[in-house]
């Protein structure tokens, strides 16, 4: 049975969410229109507010609904430590954890030159301003564990260090709680490699 | 961190999808405004127009953007045999297997008086009116096989027989490919009970 046109176009439209197949969309649009109608209404109109009001922080790139977030406009973050993220996700993630009071950068990205992602799209003539500014003393390089992730904090702790800022790195390691049975090969031989005295001082 | 109104706004209209909590919200959020804007567009539209554009079908209640749908409108479905089941996205599994050419009447619930949802919330009155009409010979009844799905089933072919219909109920045992191991004991129970003679003849 062929879907009947409006219906064929809501769950096309809906499978632009990530993770949503032929048949969660099938599912979700029988839900809207079975029984949350007023739940559609309300996702039609967030999503063309969000469309239209968020954009992008103009100091670091966060997602914003004003010129300047709420981070960067805070006068009690700390501005002489910059935290260089991927995405906008790892900002919540780590602000929730609750470790952190400086700043943020956000990439939107991490370095693929086959993908045509480069300086100028992560933002970066944007980070060394902000570091030629000489308030940032510390740039915490917080991109993700992947190659790419490994290969554009490199890169920007040579920007940093020639900018004369400290670049630091997140540490990698067996997650808290772990086990160390389950804690797969790589992580566990970094653990190994990465090891610190007992008392507190870093190894290396 | 709070999420800026706008964000809290699309992350709070999105968990009215089924399936969708609040660390799925916002990887599609972020997802939508990082790199999908024509998506997120292109579904607010689709939301809108569905909800404008997709009804009932006035015969069989199935979902439809016109008076009657496609399938009650189509003059070589066998009339004589109608297949009542729970929900719109039944009829799509029925059409899908290819197996049954004859029309749909869609309960759009099942019985449950304790929600509240009776014979008028089930347009039984309607199918009542279709099988008065006298063209319907056989009410396949295909709703779940959960304790309010029987009870629905049982009590629809009351009235089936009531209104001169014969009314027939579909298959219930070990799944086609099943293997014995793995299905459950309810299952199998029934399809013990229910075993065929070799040759074809229903032991019923």
């Amino acid at each position: 049975m062929a879907f009947t046109p409006l219906l064929a176009d809501l769950l096309a439209a809906l499978r632009c969410l990530p993770g949503v197949g032929p048949k969660s969309s099938q599912r979700m649009a029988f839900h809207l229109l079975e029984r949350d109608r007023e739940g559609a209404k309300r996702l039609a109109t967030a999503l063309v507010a969000a469309l239209d009001g968020v954009g992008q922080c103009s100091v670091c790139r966060m997602f914003a609904e004003t010129h300047v977030c709420p981070t960067c406009a805070d006068p009690r973050r700390d501005p002489a430590s910059v935290c260089v993220v991927e995405t906008p996700a790892d900002v919540i993630a780590i602000e929730e954890s609750g470790s952190f009071r400086g700043r943020y950068f956000v990439l939107m990205g991490r370095l693929s030159p086959l993908d045509g992602i480069g300086p100028e799209e992560l933002g970066v003539p944007l980070l060394l301003k902000i570091l030629g500014e000489g308030a940032v003393r510390e740039l915490i390089l917080a991109t993700s564990a992947t190659v790419e992730g490994e290969a554009t904090a490199a890169w920007l702790a040579t920007l940093a260090r020639d900018a004369g800022v400290r670049p630091t790195r997140i540490a990698h390691g067996v997650p808290m709680g772990g086990e160390l049975e389950y804690v797969d090969a790589g992580t566990l031989s970094h653990a190994i490699a990465a090891r610190t005295a007992i008392g507190g001082d870093q190894a290396a």
